[in-house]
C-alpha cells in the first residue's frame, strides 16, 4: 500500500503505481464493501441493470452500480426509497453504489446531449421540460406526471440522502458543446457555486457517504485548470470528470492528460459517462480509477457481444448455424449454457431472454477486462 | 405403484388414484427425466419462456416445457436445431420437452382463436396467411419470410424428429366453434385420418419419442366419443385433449366428465392449452394428468401476481410502499430478495427485469400448487 485516504466509512488506498504511465491501482472501502480500482461501473439507471437482477450483478462481481437520480426522484421518488431504508434496501444490492445529482439528465432535456447537439451544430433546441435555469437551480416538468420539480444544489444531495448511495456527486450545470468562452467561463463559475452548495449541504450530514466533485471546463485548459484548482482546495473525498469531454477521443485524451496530473494522487476519481472499449486503456494509463458507461449493456441489447479477439454481431447470417458459444474462452453463465445460433435465434424471435444473456456475457466481460487491467499495471506492464 | 406403461423410453407410472375422485398421482419416466403428475407445463414458444432462461426453470422445478412447432419451423427453422442434435442441446434443456404439431398455429390463423371467434360470433374470417386446405394438409405463408409453407400429418411428424421432444403431438384440425354438425363430423373424420397418418409416420421412427393423440369432437358427447373410440384404438403412448372445449368453464367440465372415463387409465393424458387458475382442480379431479398454459406467465408479464390467498396487483397504487415480499411465505428468489414496491417501480419504469421476477414468482407458484394438489390426492383429499 502506498497511500490510505481515510475520510468517515470511506477510505481510498493506493496499492501500486504503474512505473510506465500514471495508470495505477487501489482499493477504495465504503460502507458497503470494496472497489478495486480501476474498475467499471455499470449503469442502472432506474435501480437495476437492463434485463438483469441485482443478485446476479453482484454475484457475477459488478462491484460498483451507477443510480440515476434524476429518473428515481421521478419514479418511484426518493420519498419512497427512503421510506424503504435507501437504496440498498430498496433495490436489494449488499455493495456499493453511485448516485449522480440529476444535473446531466435535466439540462441534457436542455441543451440536447452533446452528441444531439454536435449533429445539429449547436442550432437545435429540443422541446424540452424545462421551465426555468437560474441561480437558485432548475425548474422542469415531470415527464411522468406534469408536475413542476425544482431541481437545486440542496433538494439535489437531499434527495441523494434519501437515497444513501455510497458515493454521491454535487449538483452542476453540463453546459452546451457549442458556447462561447465567455458563457463557458460564466456557466463554469455558477458549476462551481453549486458544487460548493452541494458540499456544505452534504457536510451538515455527512451519513457515512462520500462526495465526489465534477472538474469541468470543457476542452479549454485554462477552465480546466480552473475547476481543478477550485474543487480540489475543497474537502471532497474524490474527484470526477465531467462536463464536455471533446467531440472525439482524441479530444479527451488531450484533456485528460493535463487535468490527471492536477487531480490529488491520495483520492480516487471517476471519469463520468465513459466505457468503450477504445477510451479504457488509454484512460487508464492517463490514471483514471472507476468509469460509468451504459455502453456495454446497451451493446448487448442490439446482440453485439464483446471478446477479447473483437466484437461478436450475433445477427449475423453465419452464426445461423454457429453452436459455439460467444467466446468459447469465456467462464460466464452465457457461455457456459447457450450457444450463437440459440442466442441470435432468442434476438430474432424477440424474445427477451435474449436480452439477459447478451447482458450476463458484456458485463461479464467488462469486470474480466477491468482485472486483466489491474494485472497489468500491478506488473507496470502499461 | 398400482400400473406401469412401458413403451421405448416412456414408462407411465400411476402412483396412486383418489378415493374421493378421478384424480391420480402419477409419474412419467421420459428419455429426459421424470414428469410427476398432475403437473403443470410452463409454454415456452420460441424454446424459450419469457423473460426467463432455461437453466433457471429447471432449477425452479420445471419438469415439462412446451414448445411450439410451428414457431420453431419459422424461426430458426427445425432444420437449424437438428443440425445443434435437436431441441434439447439447442435450447439447452435436459429435461422433457413437449412439441405440438403446428396446427393450432396454422388453424388459429385461419378461423381465429376460439376466443376470436367467439366474440365475432362465427361472422369473422381473419385475412391469414392460409392459402389452401386440403386432406393432403395446409399451404400457409410464412409470416417472417413470406414463403409457401406445406404442413401435412407427414411433414408435422417429420419436423417433431428434428426437434426431437419428448412427447409429441399428431396434425389435427382445429375446427370452429361455430361449426354445424355435419362440418364437425367431416372435420373429425380429417382430424383422425390425419391423426392415424402422423402415427404411421412417427412410428416409422419412433426415435424415444412418445406421441399422444389429440381427442377432438368440440362439446358434442357423441363425436368426443367416437374420437376415444377411433384414438384410444390406436398406438398411441398417451391422450391430449384439444379442439375445442366449450364456451365457458363448465362446458368444459362437462365434456372431460364423459371424455375422460373412456380414456385408458394405464396411459397418461394431457389438457391442452389450460391452465387457469379456476380450471385446474376440477379438471385434476377429472383425473387430468398435465396442462399447458402460458396463462400464469402471461399474467406474470402483466403484473399479476399469484398466491395462495389470491392474485396480487403488483400496479395497485398502496403497494407503491408496500416493502414486504409478494408473497411473505413463498420461497420463490423473487419474493425471497424483492419487495412489491421493487417490482411495482420496475414495471412502471418499464423495465424487463420486472417481468422476469414475476414470471419466476409464478412459474414457482405453479410448482408448489402441483406439487399441493399431489399431496392432497395421495392423502384421498381430492
Amino acid at each position: 500500500m502506498l497511500y490510505l485516504y481515510i475520510m468517515n466509512n470511506f477510505t481510498y488506498e493506493l496499492i501500486h503505481q504503474s512505473k510506465k504511465s500514471r495508470a495505477r491501482v487501489g482499493r477504495i472501502h465504503t460502507p458497503h464493501g470494496i472497489i478495486d480500482t480501476p474498475n467499471f461501473v455499470a449503469v442502472g439507471t432506474n435501480g437495476v441493470l437492463k434485463a438483469l437482477d441485482n443478485q446476479m450483478a453482484k454475484e457475477m462481481g459488478l462491484q460498483l452500480m451507477f443510480c440515476n437520480t434524476y429518473h428515481l426522484m421521478l419514479q418511484p421518488g426518493t420519498d419512497v426509497v427512503k421510506k424503504a431504508g435507501g437504496l440498498h434496501k430498496f433495490i436489494n444490492r449488499n455493495a456499493p453504489i453511485i448516485t449522480d445529482s440529476g444535473g446531466f439528465q435535466v439540462f441534457s432535456l436542455a441543451y440536447g446531449t452533446v452528441k444531439d447537439e454536435l449533429k445539429s451544430k449547436g442550432q437545435k433546441k429540443s422541446d424540452s421540460g424545462v421551465l426555468k435555469i437560474s441561480e437558485e437551480g432548475v425548474l422542469f416538468r415531470s415527464y411522468r406526471n406534469g408536475d413542476k420539480v425544482l431541481l437545486t444544489p440542496e433538494s439535489s444531495v437531499k434527495a441523494q440522502k434519501d437515497l444513501g448511495a455510497d458515493i454521491i456527486i454535487p449538483f452542476d450545470e453540463l453546459p452546451p458543446y457549442h458556447i462561447d468562452p465567455h458563457q463557458l467561463k460564466l456557466s463554469l463559475d455558477r458549476t462551481h457555486r453549486w458544487e460548493k452548495r452541494s458540499l456544505e449541504e452534504h457536510l451538515q450530514n455527512p451519513n457515512q457517504q462520500a462526495m465526489y466533485s465534477v472538474i469541468h471546463g470543457g476542452i479549454d485548459p485554462e477552465m480546466r485548470r480552473l475547476s481543478c484548482n477550485t474543487l480540489t482546495a475543497l474537502p471532497f473525498d474524490g474527484h470526477a470528470i465531467g462536463g464536455s469531454l471533446g467531440k472525439n477521443h482524441q479530444q479527451m485524451f488531450d484533456m485528460l492528460s493535463y487535468v490527471m496530473p492536477q487531480l490529488p494522487q491520495e483520492k480516487p476519481n471517476h471519469l463520468l459517462g465513459i466505457g468503450d472499449l477504445t477510451s479504457l486503456e488509454p484512460c487508464i494509463k492517463l490514471g483514471i480509477d472507476t468509469f460509468d458507461s451504459s455502453h456495454p449493456t446497451r451493446c448487448a441489447r442490439h446482440g453485439l457481444l464483446f471478446t477479447f479477439n473483437g466484437m461478436v454481431k450475433i445477427l449475423k447470417g453465419s452464426h445461423r448455424t454457429n453452436f459455439n458459444a460467444p467466446d468459447n474462452n469465456c467462464t460466464c453463465y452465457t457461455c457456459t449454457n447457450y450457444s450463437m445460433a440459440y442466442i441470435q435465434h432468442l434476438f430474432k424471435a424477440n424474445e427477451l431472454t435474449g436480452y439477459t444473456l447478451a447482458t450476463i456475457h458484456n458485463l461479464h466481460f467488462m469486470i474480466k477486462l477491468m482485472e486483466h487491467y489491474r494485472t497489468m499495471i500491478l506488473e507496470d506492464k502499461l
